[in-house]
């Protein structure tokens, strides 16, 4: 039985979705309550690697297990044995050709930033913080100049393996609601640090250093030293991943 | 110069508010923060306890230094000193005569439930979860019937110091966005565990197991047994400190 689960997780304390050896991350800690409830050994597919203190509120992760069980029960069993940061809000099973990360269609992100004259303590695990303010319409005409599909090498971490660059985004917006500013991303894929890049950038242009018009410029060139800085990793959450069906 | 602080913070890892040999707590760090500041051992005195767990949008905290120093620069000189879950945000300067209990003339408290199928990891620490669906409109009729000058016995726990357990209840409400219940509670003072059984008496309202009416008759029986359960502190937050001016 191959089964499809939908995870929540505060990332602060992990370090990142991707099993290692020691150290705790998401899958290692799924992994450990999914065999320990099923009394067999449980090796999970992730869709997406988050890094270290990235949340997710819909990361979704596949396993295979020689049961077949009822699944609408499984979830708030699992939870039983999982740490109360992650925690599991559904489960479906899947076909045979089901692939966790190449039948997605798209993913979504949010990164979100205070932007007031002090840090909130309750917020500071999720969202970054700017004090300087930030001019959210130009940022929102920025990120309109994301969508559509481009090689984001500008926009990618040294390191990356990816064997394209080119990813399209299917969506992009930054609103405000009291003084949080959330920056929306929706694409087929993204690259390493793709979003946190994206992030600085935005933040750049929200402070007058950029301007709107020059996304497509800095996308253009591909290179990296063009964008703005990798934003730190707790404003980001993997919000959604769709699959096609 | 006796200097009034608004203090942010995230009880989660606190021992409360209250200073304690060999327990960290909001005033220690507080103090210690100031101390090192201000090169002078620094008191505080607090408008309000707040227990472990339990956050503050807005303690209150008076101090006393010998210094004279401009105070629009204290707060983010003092966060310096401070760890990140804690966060001075204002500072003002306040007559002999002021008192950071007694000049109290209102608080607000809010009390956050989670109400929804599955625990949502990124607010663990900041709600209370019920996954039994609880009727929002009968708990805020329930809560009318707070407010008013009452004997609130039957709302305190055991242990109480308080000479009389009268307190005036300004204005009680029961809200709901998106699937997060909010209790709001603003009185001339506040009983101890006071909020959080109230709260667990509104969501036993919530339930279906107590009437709207019956808030009344718990009151006038003075008799702790009749209310809630004592709701757990991670929902509470001090919303609000008001003085006399």
């Amino acid at each position: 039985m191959r089964v499809l689960l939908t995870v929540a997780y505060d990332g602060t304390n992990y370090h990142g979705w991707q099993k290692q050896e020691n150290a705790v991350t998401v899958q290692g800690e799924l992994e450990n309550a999914l065999s320990k409830l099923l009394k067999e050994n449980i090796t999970v597919r992730g869709s997406s690697r988050t890094d270290t203190g990235v949340h997710a509120k819909a990361q979704r992760a596949l396993f295979e297990m020689d049961l077949k069980i009822p699944l609408p029960a499984l979830p708030r069993a699992l939870n039983t044995f999982l740490p109360d940061d992650i925690v599991v809000n559904n489960a479906v099973e899947v076909s045979e050709n089901f692939h966790p990360q190449y039948s997605v269609t798209d993913k979504t992100y949010t990164y979100k930033i205070l932007n007031d004259e002090y840090p909130n303590p309750m917020l500071r695990n999720y969202t970054a913080f700017e004090r300087r303010n930030l001019d959210v319409s130009k940022m929102d005409r920025a990120a309109a100049y994301l969508i559509g599909e481009y090689d984001f090498s500008s926009f990618c971490a040294a390191g990356s393996t990816a064997l394209s660059k080119v990813r399209r985004i299917i969506f992009a917006s930054v609103t405000k609601k009291e003084n949080i500013i959330t920056i929306t991303l929706k694409g087929n894929g993204f690259l390493y640090n793709m979003v946190r890049i994206i992030a600085g950038t935005l933040v750049d242009v929200g402070l007058g250093k950029k301007l709107p018009e020059d996304i497509p410029k800095i996308i253009n060139k591909k290179d990296r030293s063009l964008a703005g800085k990798t934003m730190e990793p707790n404003g980001l959450t993997l919000a959604e991943v769709n699959y096609e069906d």
